[in-house]
C-alpha cells in the first residue's frame, strides 16, 4: 500500500482560503456542501459513492416501484455549478486531529492519499444494527443502501416465482409470507408497500397461487408502532396497515432467524413463523468512522456508536471537527437524542456551513436548534400519517402532502 | 437433482385444446404469446428472467442515460389480461421432440420438471461471440443483457472517477480511452452514447481532468460502419459521429485485447492502444439452446449456431417446432439469413401464432415474408440515419422518427 503525503485540495485555486473536508454526501453533506458553494472556501467532498442517495423512498426500490435511477442524484451534477467545490469518490479510512489530515483509500488501486483541512464535516450515517445477532444479517437484510434495496427487491419477487412453481400447500404458504421486523417509519412503509405489491400490482400475475393470500407481518417491539409519533397516530397508521392486509404485532420480539423461518416472543410465549422472506427494519448504529473519530479526538460515543456534539455540532476540544445527520447525538435541545431523520441532517448540514463562513470571519454562531416542520409516514398507495406538531394529519390528506413534499425533493435533486 | 414427471400446463384449464410452449420472452416469444391470447390453444412461455427486456435501448442503460426499469417489462403483467398463457421462471435444459417435451430446471431448488407441448416455439436469441477468443470477454464485455449493462455502466463510470483521481498523464490518457468493437447498430449507438456523455453531461463535473478531451474510437473490420445499411447512410452516420468526437477506423482489425490495452491491425501495420474501457460489439452467436434443438430434431445449424428453418419457420422434419428471431436462419426470401432485429423477430412471432392458429383448424398458411418498415440507428442526442427503403433519411429528422418509434413501444409494453 503506497501512501502519498498530502497535497492541496485544488491546486490551482486559491491556497489561502480555508479548507473545508466534507465526509459522506448524505443529506448533512450535500446540504453543508451546497451552502459553502461559492463561498470563499474549498470545499472537498469525499464519498465512497458519487451520488447522493433519497433514502426515504429506499423502500419503493426494495418493493419494485421505483428504480435506482430515480432517487440516485450524481453528487458531481448536483454540485458541479460551484467551482469551489471538488468530489472525491473514496473511503475515509482514518484521521490526523493534530495535523488535520483526512487519510482516503483511491478506488481501483487502493492507494492511500492524505488531504489536509482546516475544517472538517462528518456526515456518514449509520448502519444495520442486529444487536448482538449480527449472524442474521444475510438472513434478514436491512435498507441502507441501493445493493440493500435490489436484494431485497429480488427476494421478495423471488418468493412469488418460487410459490408459483411449489405444489405443498405449506411450503407455498411460507414462501408467501413476508416478515418485517422493526415498526419504525422504514418498517412502515416496507410493509405498507408490500401490501400494496400483492394487493394490486401483482393481483392477476400468477395462474398457480393468488398473490392477494401473501402474508405481511410488522413485528414491533414495543407497545405501538411509529414510536416516536404521537400515540394517536400510531393507531391510524396501525388502522391502515390493517386494511391494507398487514398483521401488526406489537409487544412482539425477534427470538430467532434461521433460513425460512423466523422465531417471535410475546411475553412468555414463543412461535415459529416459517417466512420466505424477513426483512430487517429494527435498529441502526453509527457508522465505523465514528470509532475512528472516537479513538482519534477522545470523544465520547453513545452506545448505538453516535458520537456526542457540542451545542455547536463540534466535538469538545476540537472546534474545526462537526458531526452532523445521524452518527451526530445531539442532545442539547430536548435532552435526547434528535431523531435520525433527513430534516435533521439537512438544518445541521446548513449550519455546520453557517458556523464556518462565520468562524472565517471570526465571528460566532448562536447554538444549533432543530426546527420541527413534522414528521410523515406514508402507509400504502394513499394513506400517510402527519405530525406538523399543531396539525396531525392522516389518511388521504396527509398522504398527498407526502407527495407533495417528496416531488418536491426529487425535482430539487434532479435539477442536472 | 429431482426430476419431475410431465404434468399438464394448466390443469384447471381444457385439457382438449393443443398446449403451446414458447421458450424465450424477446421480441418474437412475446408478440407470438400476445398473438394467441384469447385463442382457443393454451399457453405457456418459459424464460429465465420474469422480463421482457426493449434490447434496442440497452445502450442508454450502459451509458448512465435510462435505469433498467425503464426498458424491463414483466412479462407477466405485459401478459397477465389473457387467462390462458401462463408464465413461468425457468431455464429449459433439455427437449424430447419424440415425447414432446421440455424439461425445465426450477429456480431456487434446481429440481427438473417436465412441459408437454403439442406445439414448441423457441426464440432464445443469440449471446456475444469473440470468434475463438472466449478469454476476452471479461476484458472486453458485450451489451446483451441488464447485468452486461450495469456493468459496462460501472465501467465507463469507474474510469472517470479514477482519472480524476489520476496524476500520471499517460496513465490518465488511457482511462479516458474508450474503444468500442464493432461498427454494427450497438457499436455506433455505444460510440454514439459515450461521445454524448463525455462532452455533454459530464463536462463541468470534474475538476482534474476535461470529461470533453475523452478519446472514444470505433473499430469496424469492414469496409465501413452500418454494413447492411445503404453505402450513403454509413458515410452519414461515419461524419456524425465523428462530429460527435468519435474516431471511426474502418479496414481495422482487434489482434488482441489486454487489461489496459487493445492492439489493433490496420493491414500490415500493427498499433497498441491503451484504453482502460474496450467495449465488444463485434459479434453474435445462437444461444445454447441451438445446439440441443440441433442435437435432438436434426436440424442444421449455421456457422454462428443459429437453426436453419423451413420456409414455414419450422424444423425439417418437425412441423410442430418452430424458430423465431435472432436464432433463426431465414433464408428463403433473399438468399441471404433475415438480420437479427427486433422487426424480424416480431414479425415471425407473430407470424407462429397465426400459422398455430390455423394448423389447429387444420388449415395451411402461406411461407414466412418479413416486411421490411425500414431500419434506424441512432447517433447522439439528436442525429440518426434512417432506411425506410424509398425514403433514406438521416440527421435530426431521422432522430425524431426513431426517438417517436422507441417511444410508442414504450408506452405499448408499459400498460400494465
Amino acid at each position: 500500500m503506497k501512501i502519498i503525503p498530502s497535497h492541496s485540495i485544488n491546486s490551482d485555486r486559491d491556497a489561502r482560503r480555508p479548507r473545508v473536508i466534507i465526509v459522506g454526501g448524505g443529506f448533512g453533506g450535500l446540504y453543508a456542501a451546497k451552502s459553502l458553494g461559492n463561498a470563499p472556501v474549498e470545499v472537498l467532498l469525499i464519498d465512497r459513492r458519487n451520488f447522493h442517495l433519497f433514502q426515504p423512498l429506499l423502500y419503493q426500490v426494495a418493493t419494485g416501484g421505483l428504480s435506482p435511477g430515480d432517487i440516485a442524484s450524481p453528487l458531481r451534477a448536483v454540485l458541479n455549478k460551484y467551482r469551489n467545490i471538488r468530489v472525491i469518490k473514496g473511503e475515509v479510512v482514518d484521521i490526523d486531529p493534530a495535523g488535520r489530515l483526512v487519510q482516503v483509500r483511491r478506488p481501483g488501486t487502493g492507494d492511500l492519499e492524505a488531504f489536509s483541512y482546516n475544517y472538517l464535516i462528518v456526515g456518514v450515517g449509520v448502519r444495520h444494527h442486529y444487536f448482538g445477532n449480527e449472524e442474521w444479517c444475510t438472513l434478514a437484510p436491512g435498507l441502507k443502501t441501493i445493493e440493500d434495496a435490489l436484494e431485497i427487491r429480488k427476494r421478495i419477487f423471488t418468493a412469488f416465482e418460487e410459490a408459483e412453481w411449489e405444489r405443498d400447500p405449506d411450503r407455498q404458504r411460507a414462501l408467501m409470507t413476508f416478515v418485517v421486523v422493526g415498526g419504525g417509519p422504514t418498517g412502515v412503509e416496507l410493509a405498507g408497500a408490500l401490501a400494496e405489491l400483492s394487493h394490486f400490482t401483482l393481483k392477476k400475475d400468477f395462474r398457480n397461487i393468488d398473490p392477494t393470500r401473501a402474508r405481511i407481518l410488522l413485528i414491533e417491539a414495543g407497545e405501538r408502532i411509529l414510536p416516536t409519533y404521537p400515540p394517536g397516530l400510531s393507531r391510524k397508521a396501525q388502522r391502515a396497515l390493517e386494511r391494507l392486509g398487514v398483521t401488526v404485532m406489537t409487544h412482539t420480539l425477534v427470538a430467532d432467524v434461521q433460513s425460512g423461518q423466523v422465531r417471535i416472543r410475546r411475553g412468555e410465549r414463543e412461535e415459529t413463523v416459517p417466512a420466505g422472506t424477513v426483512l430487517w427494519a429494527a435498529g441502526v448504529r453509527g457508522a465505523p468512522m465514528g470509532h475512528i473519530l472516537a479513538e482519534k479526538t477522545g470523544a465520547t460515543q453513545d452506545p448505538l456508536g453516535r458520537i456526542k456534539v457540542e451545542s455547536d455540532l463540534s466535538i469538545p476540544g476540537h472546534p474545526e471537527i462537526m458531526v452532523i445527520g445521524d452518527l451526530a447525538h445531539f442532545a442539547h435541545q430536548t435532552g435526547e437524542p434528535l431523531p435520525g431523520i433527513a430534516p435533521v441532517a439537512m438544518q445541521q448540514g446548513r449550519y455546520a456551513a453557517r458556523r464556518i463562513k462565520a468562524l472565517a470571519k471570526g465571528k460566532r454562531v448562536p447554538p444549533f436548534r432543530y426546527f420541527d416542520k413534522g414528521s410523515l409516514a406514508v402507509i400504502g398507495r394513499n394513506a400517510a400519517v402527519a405530525d406538523l406538531g399543531r396539525f396531525k394529519l392522516s389518511g388521504w390528506i396527509a398522504w398527498v402532502l407526502w407527495v407533495f413534499i417528496h416531488i418536491a425533493y426529487l425535482i430539487e435533486f434532479d435539477n442536472k
